[in-house]
């Protein structure tokens, strides 16, 4: 296993993050140190970093640095954005921190900050065609995406910070005025970058702090229920707006307290809501797609896709799936064998009419086949639990919530119970409890013909007549045992496609 | 990472369990297979296995043959016991067995199969000196232990089959009388073996199947509810007694479907709980401690621990704990550093008057360290839960449920939010609630007194003057960044000793 770090040195506060990964299998975010350095404390007119902030900000720096070499870290990436990039007397705390530490400091520029937003957005989401849109605290940066490329960049003086204090001061209720007055300033801004705006089904994906905080919020209001993060919410436009709405009738010192907003951004959160809800109607765009992974993540790909140019997963679901799966198993001949297997009843079932799910049911039977085991890590005893567990709370970058949870509880009954459609709470959608027990139910099957875990069972063909099913095990050996339990396990398929089905003696 | 397999080929069933293990570090049960193969079903008084049960028991081991050289477990053992042992044709099964696969088959003598059943239980409780008892289906095993040796052992034919079909045939609702001739009958033959019998504390242990199913039920009927399995669990004669009584007042289709008994279990249950009873009364034990290990962990055991004579962890407890940690983290250098904070500050801390918390505290302060970040594994976010949920699910051999539930939710709340003894549920005792504050306040405080993870904190001085504490850390150089950082996580500890405490600037 190896290991980099990639340390952050924020506006707000300074993080280390370690990434833990084995080169071409998996990786994932395995440490991290915080510290709320507030370099920007106390900087005026001046433009100069001030004393105290400056020596906390090298403190913090010499821990990272002696975390990394305890921790044996060997690769460290460190990168200072705006509050350093934009301060006149830079260069001062860069040398300090070049004299007290062996972190290769790196000042990034805006372009560069825009290009690991950018392959943090086109390596956790789906969107090859569209936009990015971070709002930071002194500016919004925006990225457009053609065919998976970075074709454009740019950064607009919207930030939440800068937003809030000109037009929402004080700690009343925000008045309509001035949430008008933000909106009407914001489009016009927008207004001038003629590239910005939803065409041809161009999308919008959010990356930062501000847009992590309003979509938990928008889940929460929503009664979406799930363990992980924000991963893959889509947020819409209506959804926004009935959050501001909530929010602008709060004082600010209230706001905070709003389930999801976290109590430190309180003061802001609404100055960035209402941005981002003005950006989405001068772009025309009705929905976000939010994505926890930010500029840490893009600089970590960079280096971790390094063989690829540019450095973007081929396929971000299929890559989500094979990272999880090669985290908790070191061989995966037995998972792929019964996704393979899986696929084919799916298949051929569905040539039989015997059900009338379709690609993305078949792309979730298959993740969930990939991932069906990994809960051994914990204990074979309930491991079916405990892969649901893994599943839910690691997540998958490219899947909404909905999705992890579909796959999460597919792998769950891959071996014993009744899928039951109410644990999906809100996510859940009509036929879920058919869905969910065709899926499992062919999982549950799989997974006995590959009982011998060599293939025994090479391939399985359907055959239909009169309405009965009649599964053929084609052998690659002897696998009398694993028809006994395929034969055993085979009811949650039959009652939920609702037919007889046979499985046939080997032949 | 190695793997030994261990096939355990039994009355009921033949399973195959893959431990997988660093020598010298950590073992779990990593994966397994299992088939109702009744080998002996059909078997009558001539004593021989009958052609069909014979067929699968050949099939099923070419099945563990097949899935051992698939998933590349080279070191394989299978141990046959009583049903085959005291087959008159075994020799013939076995030969077969030998024709069609390479498992290393051993029929083992009833003592052998004794000293499993010790191994298994020397390995994870913490009896020294007692009994432990093992109802099967035909015997009743016993094993005496004298200063963690087997001193003694024997086997009764006082099975839950044998029991059941001779005193309480039928399914009707099980009358008294036959419970008591029952009673009668275990009480005469146990009369005969005068080593039985608790003395200067002997304690009882319980493994096997039968005692494991009681457990549960009792457990449930308590209304105790965590995860994992009832490892460790005390189940006491009364409570026995109560299930006992339970149990007869259904028919005997039904007792299978009381909580925590398998279904296929419940036409001997009954029997087996008897027996057990009447086993406690005459040997004079209020209590039996649960086990979930058994035959194979003994064979494993043997294997893993080749290099002690006897294979024993050295401190059972203390094993389990390291086991847990050492699984998921290859390097312990920051949670033994915690853990020897956390100790300081709890003796230091015991010393100035701040809290009369004892010995067994202490051992779980300890546990709770070791074990504090491996929720990690899971994803960094939220890892504190997750290492809740590791802690609950694998369970600590040697700990009863309080104990490892305590644990579990000290390293839960080494990191946000405030204890909460509800989450206890029926396990809870008085001043859980102060006990948790106090534990997790300590981990909390000595997390970020190691901030940095490279011992620049090495020891945490208590000082007390007026009620007033002060903590004093010796540095092994600079840390200001984690003195910073302890302050403002010292608001838990502080309110859970309810004084003022302070943190000292490195002197």
């Amino acid at each position: 296993v190896e290991r980099i770090a990639v340390a952050d040195l924020g506006s707000n506060s300074f993080r280390l993050v370690v990434y833990a990964y084995e080169p071409g299998r998996w990786w994932q975010h395995a440490d991290e140190i915080r510290e709320a350095v507030r370099i920007s404390e106390g900087v005026g007119d001046d433009g100069r970093l001030r004393e105290e902030p400056m020596r906390r900000a090298v403190r913090t720096a010499e821990v990272f640095d002696a975390f990394c070499r305890a921790s044996h870290v060997e690769q460290v990436e460190a990168v200072a954005t705006s509050a350093i990039r934009d301060a006149v007397n830079r260069d001062e705390l860069i040398s300090q921190l070049a004299e007290r530490t062996s972190l290769p400091v790196r000042v990034v520029s805006t372009h560069e900050e825009a290009r690991y937003g950018y392959l943090a957005i086109a390596n956790s989401t789906t969107i090859a065609d569209g936009f990015g849109v971070d709002v930071g605290g002194g500016s919004v940066q925006v990225m457009h995406m053609r065919d998976r490329q970075l074709a454009a960049d740019d950064s607009w003086p919207l930030g939440a910070v800068r937003m809030s204090e000109r037009f929402l001061p004080g700690d009343e209720e925000a008045d309509s005025k001035a949430i008008k007055a933000l909106r009407k300033h914001v489009a016009k801004e927008v207004g001038r970058a003629d590239w910005f705006g939803a065409d041809n089904g161009d999308r919008l994906a959010g990356i930062g702090g501000t847009i992590r905080n309003l979509a938990t919020a928008a889940e929460r209001r929503a009664g979406v229920e799930h363990p992980g993060d924000a991963q893959g919410y889509v947020l819409t436009h209506k959804a926004l707006e009935d959050l501001i709405d909530e929010l602008a009738g709060l004082p600010a010192h209230k706001r905070g307290g709003v389930p999801g907003i976290k109590p430190d951004r309180g003061d802001v959160i609404l100055g960035g809501a209402v941005v981002l809800s003005a950006l989405m109607e001068a772009g025309g765009f009705g929905e976000i797609e939010v994505t926890e992974a930010g500029l840490r993540e893009g600089v970590f790909f960079e280096r971790f896709l390094a063989d690829l140019d540019p450095p973007l997963f081929p396929d971000v679901r299929r890559a989500a799936v094979e990272n999880l799966a090669s985290r908790y198993q070191a061989d995966l001949t037995h998972p792929r064998h019964v996704a393979e297997l899986s696929l084919q009843l799916f298949d051929e079932l569905a040539d039989a009419d015997a059900h009338d799910l379709g690609p993305a049911e078949r792309e979730l039977l298959w993740s969930a086949c990939m991932l069906h085991d990994i809960g051994t890590i914990v204990d074979y005893d309930d491991h079916h639990k405990h892969s649901r567990y893994l599943i839910e709370n690691a997540g998958l970058p490219g899947f909404t919530p909905r999705e992890v949870v579909l796959v999460a509880l597919i792998a769950r009954y891959h071996r014993k119970g009744t899928p039951d459609a109410s644990e999906l709470g809100k996510l859940a959608k009509k036929s879920d409890e058919s869905r969910l027990a065709i899926l499992s139910g062919m999982v549950r099957l799989a997974e006995q013909l590959e009982r011998s875990r060599d293939g025994a069972v090479r391939a399985v063909r359907v055959e239909s007549e009169n309405g009965r099913i009649r599964l053929q095990p084609e052998l690659a050996h002897e696998a009398e045992v694993a028809i006994w339990s395929a034969r055993r396990n085979a009811d949650l398929l039959a009652q939920a496609i609702d037919r007889e089905l046979e499985i046939a003696a080997p032949s």
